[in-house]
């Protein structure tokens, strides 16, 4: 409630790093925005028959990135997210709000972070609609919109017996970098230079999420890692599932890792934002084809099996095709969680 | 990345504090929320010609709330100060997202929180449909979304020379409580319980602002103080206004305070969340009806002017009808800034 005048006070800031280039997109990215920021509200009409997704991400320093982590690739990661569950439903972007609450006015961290925000949101069509910023511990909170005909969103409890497991791109490789960044894991400087775009820089599957509207059952981007992820599915869609581990698919990276490090990463990793999905096995060639259509790896990992007893089981599978026993498919059956110390 | 169990993770803090509050509301508020909690997106349909208004505010601890503050309220307030844009637009609540950073997990603070939330939402039939819960310093931040016949929303930038400029109940009782808190004025204790209310309880004027959408040419919610608040109307609509100080609405507890210490809170004091609009004066008589048919006291402070010179000014006058000479109306027109020391 201080009556002082600062330097760069709230409102510049809006104006300053990020309404401007908001504006920049208007006429771009004109979908359905009627009103973007500097009002009380942003207003979005979407065209007629059409449903809004809606998904909310917190990123929070010394949690979800390292302290000093590059502010244009950070922007980047914290919309990629949040377009990454849009993909998930099969959305299509239709624009985000920003709320960030910031230790200081840093101009040259500012002007690296409107940036990248804008990088991604140019590329996926996804202008930048309003927000808030604060002062406070370094912390970026998106809420991401996206349209799609009415009843064509990819649900996760649509998964039936039968259908077969899929996932898009490589899994493993974003834990692949955490592991070398902690020295846990060796990797030349190539190699690790790579994989930490992998980390960095996540490609939201806005493409295939919309390929798949009429395709896939059920959907789910992957973030905490692959097998606790599919556990969502497994639970809302009430079945069960058999992977098969060899199946994952790695990058050439991963695989010089020994297999156990290869198939624990793929499998339990997390940060991989791939879509991993169900579908009916009579849509397998529409699935092959849909991967040469968007030149994107998309690999069968297993199949849905009817529920045994509500703990949405994930059977585990070796190469040979013999199930794993609870000793040895226990490692790969957990997941990340943001409150596990 | 940790793969240790912990006794109440991500996924059963959304379980337990929020998803049961929400479905319960699901059958009462389902007005266009096709799906809620539990996927990646949320899905809303607004009905046919609707635009959907869209609002994010982050409240953070130490900056917009002390620290200890009680969870019930601050849960309270966190949504209130987003229906309070919503209100602004003449939006009618549709539902709204909650991202929230934790230090700990809390169980009874989380159980007083969740009350706080779900009473305000099922008060304003403003459902939670998704969102994300981390560790990390304690960070709400919101995003609220309403419905508005395609066209009618209220904007900023509406303001005619010759409107009426109005504002709703009573401003500078927020301010006065935290001088109060602040020692810097002495109120008796019954005084202080009742002006703490209007502090941590804002009453979003959402029927008023359903009520204005084919009344008032402007609006906004006064949120860092009236006449800085007011300079964006008159920013964005090219305009001037002129604005009789005594005339401010001020509640009976402020009127005990010395008259400079009333017009500065009640001018700039913040916090109000009161609506501020302008009106053709041709709606004067439909504004006063609003205000008998809501029991809510609207009241004329001043007039719209032609723009002098792009700077959006505000020009004081006394009781008596005479200009404030511009050191005389300094301390009236500076606002509250977030980044201000």
């Amino acid at each position: 409630m201080s009556s002082r005048a600062t330097p760069l006070g709230e409102f510049d800031l809006i104006e300053r790093f990020f309404k401007t280039g908001a504006d920049s997109m208007r006429s771009k990215a004109d979908q359905g925005v009627t009103l973007g920021i500097g009002d009380d509200c942003a207003l979005i009409k979407p065209p007629g028959n059409e449903e809004i997704a809606i998904t909310s991400d917190m990123l929070v320093e010394g949690r979800h990135f390292f302290a000093g982590a590059d502010p244009t690739l950070l922007a980047r990661k914290a919309l990629a997210v949040n377009l990454s569950d849009l993909a998930a439903m099969g959305a299509s972007p239709l624009g985000f709000t920003l709320a960030i609450a910031l230790p200081k006015v840093d101009e040259v961290w500012l002007e690296a972070f409107s940036k990248g925000l804008f990088a991604i949101a140019k590329e996926y069509s996804c202008p930048l609609i309003g927000g808030d910023t604060t002062a406070g511990p370094l912390t970026i909170s998106i809420t991401a919109f996206g349209s799609i005909p009415a009843g064509k969103a990819i649900r996760r409890s649509g998964a039936k017996a039968g259908d077969d497991v899929w996932v898009s791109g490589a899994v493993g490789d974003a834990r692949l970098a955490l592991a070398a960044l902690r020295h846990e894991i060796d990797l030349s400087s190539e190699d690790l230079q790579r994989i930490e775009d992998r980390m960095h820089q996540p490609m939201p599957r806005i493409d295939l999420g919309i390929q798949l509207r009429d395709v896939a059952s059920a959907a789910l981007d992957v973030s905490d890692g692959l097998l606790g992820d599919l556990r969502h599915i497994l639970k809302q869609s009430q079945v069960d599932a058999q992977i098969q581990l060899d199946q994952l698919p790695k990058s050439s990276i991963l695989k010089k890792q020994e297999s156990s490090i290869q198939n624990l990463f793929a499998a339990c990793g997390g940060d991989d934002y791939e879509l991993c999905f169900t579908a009916p096995s009579s849509q397998h060639e529409k699935i092959q084809e849909i991967s040469r259509t968007l030149n994107l790896p998309l690999t069968l990992i297993g199949k849905i099996l009817p529920q045994k007893d509500h703990q949405a089981r994930v059977y585990l599978l070796d190469a040979s095709g013999v199930l794993l026993s609870d000793s040895q498919a226990a490692p790969f059956l957990n997941s990340f969680d943001h409150f596990a110390q």
